[in-house]
């Protein structure tokens, strides 16, 4: 009733779920802030991370969580933080499968975002926002929790780019009678390759940004307290 | 079927919107941080201002989504705020029409909120709180997305006694049979005068404050890491 | 229609309510940050601990929020808040209430979550992980809310595990087919104990820490800014 048109095949859903989860528990491994995460904390993060889009997507559309209707999104998302876990003590140097991993995860979630909102009969431009809430969606709430500053508010834009670039791709073969299949595979491969893209033409970027930025919080104790009521 | 009572008419829903894109785009944009937000981050930041309000309203009244069920809420959100963005820049000093359209902006997402819960069929107290909630949910998501401190835990306290008033006003007239437009009308204009004297008689207070607590963030690093376990 | 099977008694969720709004204000009141919470911040936290549960346990499960059905939750929420103020002033030393409290509290909010969830025909694995959202979400909203590090990434694993494992055993209880009140006590129960024993065992090991990142904080201007995006 609720998804009359399309349903995202299970494993194709649990595929997404579990890279989340993975890439989620991968990114946690490798925080050091100022508190570190303990073990369950890096398995929060990679729940939230494989989970997060879904729930999101469907709180958007209003429809029953698919994430909850089965066992097997809560189980492979903790398998694959405990895997993700392990993982980021085997590599030394993971940071390019977690970027690998990102990439494809945000254009998995962003498909799939909005292709279930063009089957529930939402018009094309909302549809493109599920897709791309449902993308960046996991990542914002991993953030809040983690305490860190939001990333596609800063050196993350990409992200929002490059979710927003696949779903409209997505959105418009659809519109124009592309069988679903091939216009979520073109979706995630835009997504993900414009990701990439970005990634490795700004490697050295936020480096030089962070040099600068940590100085500058030592100056002024680093709290964004300055609010524009303020200044003006 | 979701409003069989009442419909907010799509012009004065679109009127909040783009207002709150045009007001979140300017507040954005006047951000002096840690980190600077880039274009994507102020265009964002107008988005969520225009579309939070509506999205929180019918998440909590477990209805579709209004906002995402025509195309025009988007573009509208989107269009504001690149409007906000230029605003920003030919204005010098913005200080005055960001607090002024952030009052007529929380009166109207609460009347909405509180007239669509009544037409719902929720009691009044509830009805009351959904409203709050869709005036100043907007700016919550904003400040959590910007890693500012929450507006209304602290100065902003004043946001919430306003944007209560006017659902409150509206409420009541409602319930001894008002006609729902002047209801709603009288809870718009009660909350945008409460909020706007609230801003002009308290206007030097903020700042002084401000300088208070820039001296002990620099003593204690600013965090506020202690909790209150660890106190008593 | 909503909860064909089970409804949880008014008076027992208005118990969990008011307790929650009681250690919200509690909590609140003591808190001793960079920026002290005024009257109303410290209501509006009391609200969110009593109404944030049952909020977050009906938008996953997309019904109707309970707590917007009727107008007694708001006010016994609000009610208690104030409540919570004035004890907080009463007592020189209120940490042992507010730890007890808030151990009961998550007891009943997980039990609550997960018993509605398997009414609803939720299979066991999410209905234990609504449950576990009821019970440590209204936490995380307010620890957002009021700036503090999310308590259940840090210290606070033990949150996670003790609704965890009460959820756990009122489901396995309810598929041998105990009766739901029988099921739910046992649930509580094992959260409270767990919970309390966790902060009794534990009591000095988090301010040892607490004093190590203390001098990290003054070192690093204590943001977590590095990424391991930055590191790897």
């Amino acid at each position: 009733m609720d998804e009359p048109l399309f349903v995202i095949p299970l494993w194709a859903d649990l595929t997404a779920v579990g890279l989340g989860g993975v890439q989620g528990a991968l990114f946690a491994s490798g925080f050091r802030g100022q508190r570190r995460l303990d073990l369950l904390g890096v398995a929060i993060i990679g729940i939230v991370m494989g989970m997060g889009g879904g729930l999101i997507r469907d709180m958007l559309l209003n429809v029953q969580p698919a994430t909850l209707q089965s066992n097997w999104y809560l189980l492979t998302a903790t398998i694959a933080a405990l895997v993700g876990m392990l993982l980021a003590g085997v590599f030394a140097r993971v940071n390019a499968v977690i970027v690998g991993l990102d990439a494809l995860v945000i254009g998995l979630f962003g498909a799939f975002g909005t292709s279930k909102a063009l089957a529930l009969g939402l018009p094309i431009v909302p549809a493109i926002f599920v897709g791309v809430c449902s993308a960046v969606g996991g990542g914002i709430l991993r953030d809040v929790m983690m305490g860190l500053p939001v990333a596609i508010m800063h050196v993350g834009s990409l992200y929002a780019v490059a979710a927003g670039a696949g779903c409209l791709v997505l959105a418009v073969a659809d519109a124009f009678g592309a069988p679903i299949i091939a216009s979520a595979i073109a979706g995630v491969a835009v997504t993900t390759v414009i990701r990439l893209l970005a990634v490795i033409f700004d490697v050295s970027l936020p480096e030089q940004r962070a040099l600068h930025r940590r100085k500058v919080a030592v100056e002024t104790t680093g709290i964004p307290v300055v609010r524009p009521d303020a200044e003006a």
